[in-house]
């Protein structure tokens, strides 16, 4: 089986707690050849870390350009600054690298245009992780509604309470603490959520929403809540805070019943009575997986395609500038 | 103790079931002296209740001009379809009769302004009827956030699904089914819930609505959602649901707490941790209470006052209207 040579940018908390767990348990697919970061000690902290999990050692280089003309790599995976998604994958397209890219898309919708039209000329793969597009949960809700096993979905409320503390490894983040991407964590965290509720309903036709900040050291406003219609029709509440801790809360309602995910199950009620528990997986092993089979067999990117991603920010880009006001997704895309 | 003698204008199921048994507990306060209805034999029903329960038989009149001009009336209770609140109020007004009548003010906001106007002109009270801002849970959620129970109010989401069926008592009211007052039961329902709603919070600034009408038996839309701010910077969904019946669902989150409303309790946790009993109350009572006072020693009207009323109803004209857009509430007043 070939094995992809990959280079990892970016040794920080994603590439270490999120991406290396997944990477280490696909080790027929991936080598993980090369590293770079911007603090030199990561990489070499990452590099020694898969010696003593995997025992080889992948190289560390300096710049990120060395990196590219290594000929050490056929892919990237970029665990950035998400102001550097978009110059990153364009220097390894450039290079003809494919390019894995931890999600969000960009800072904002101008810029992760540039990626979709990208994506469009090149041969080359880019794919936008998104874990929550893998996640069983969301794919079965998507099915259960499918089966008609709540009559017609009519509406989604979803409230997402974090409540990040000032000792939250996300929140000590320096590019975090002064985000140049839109809406600070607001969209940081919440591209999952959008992902997941176009995973249940497909694409949102528009989105109403009010933002505000509440704490000082989020760096940008960090509570949210939303009115949205999706192109099936659903109506949708979304309320997400990062400053307050409160229980999660996502709830489905139709003609015939709701079905309600909680952190252990999906609870049916209604039409049909049935608790489905989840099934305990690894969603980043999950889109590495989809990335290989897109770089070895020709299976199209539709998971991880850009214009996907670029939907997910597209709500929060519209929700945040709308100030309660209608804007149409499709259009603000355009 | 001055008895106020009372007409009773529209003896259906406001009046038998909410109204009578108010005032069947306030006979130091009002004789019902006469009664009229369109449908004559609820008329002489309801006299034979009273005569049954109280010992005295009210006057039937024929008809609304006969029982103003009767003499017999100082204060009429109008409990009408909609669409008779205003022209019906105006001709007591112009006889000189004080007005107590069920929400919600009128048909529309257009017509609504018309009895505001009226209310300031003459020296006779107008008082629209709406027991929700006498409650005192909502009297209670209010004064728990003044006491900083919570921090400081960020957000707050009801759901409200109902799910009349086809053989509900007031489904099958024949002006229910072809209302001519805007949103059918969305409206004629969902004002009480913003008299709550701005009990606890105060006046709303915008609202963004979107509505569905899921049956065909409702006479017209039945479904809402919605996104608003109040004039405090709270902000809040409320959603609602006529067709399809599940948990109502209150909650208020603070910036240390949240409170949540359950049919026996407020359930308060955070900052503070308490859960305070509900009590058995009569609001039905609490308002002819308050009309009683108002009339007999010179108390300000202000929870019956049409402007209250009139603002509850344009949370729906104003939703209703907005397809997604924001409205503002105040200029949509003027």
């Amino acid at each position: 089986m070939k094995k992809i040579r990959l280079g990892i940018v970016g040794c920080g908390i994603a590439a270490r707690d999120l991406h290396f767990p997944a990477l280490k348990e696909l080790t027929d697919k991936f080598e993980i050849t090369a590293l770079t970061s911007r603090t030199k000690e990561h990489a070499e902290n990452f590099a020694k870390m898969v010696f003593d999990t995997l025992g080889y050692k992948p190289k560390v280089f300096d710049t990120y350009d060395e990196l590219l003309s290594s000929g050490e790599v056929e892919a990237v995976d970029l665990t950035l600054p998400i102001e550097l998604n978009v110059p990153f994958t364009k220097k390894a397209i450039e290079k003809g690298i494919h390019v894995i890219c931890e999600k969000p898309i960009s800072t904002d919708i101008e810029s992760g245009k540039e990626l979709v039209n990208l994506s469009v000329e090149t041969d080359k793969v880019i794919y936008i992780a998104e874990n929550y597009r893998h996640a069983f949960k969301y794919n079965k809700l998507r099915g259960l509604i499918g089966e008609g096993a709540i009559g017609r979905p009519v509406f989604a409320d979803w409230h997402w309470w974090v409540g990040m503390d000032r000792d939250n490894k996300y929140v000590k983040t320096t590019w975090r603490q002064k985000p140049r991407h839109i809406g600070g964590f607001l969209s940081d965290g919440g591209v999952h959520h959008v992902a997941a509720l176009r995973v249940i309903f497909g694409d949102i036709l528009w989105v109403s929403g009010q933002v505000r900040q509440l704490t000082d050291y989020l760096g940008d406003v960090d509570f949210i809540s939303t009115l949205f219609e999706f192109e099936n029709g659903v109506i949708a509440n979304y309320t997400a805070c990062y400053s307050i801790k409160s229980d999660e809360y996502f709830e489905i309602v139709g003609t015939e019943g709701k079905m309600r995910l909680t952190p252990q199950s999906i609870v049916v009620s209604g039409k049909r009575d049935e608790e489905i528990s989840l099934i305990q997986e690894n969603t980043f092993k999950k889109e590495f997986e989809d990335f290989y089979e897109i770089l070895t067999t020709g299976k199209e990117n539709i998971l991880g395609h850009p214009v996907e991603a670029l939907k997910d920010l597209a709500f929060f880009e519209a929700a945040i500038k709308s100030k309660g006001e209608r804007v149409f997704i499709p259009e603000f895309l355009k």
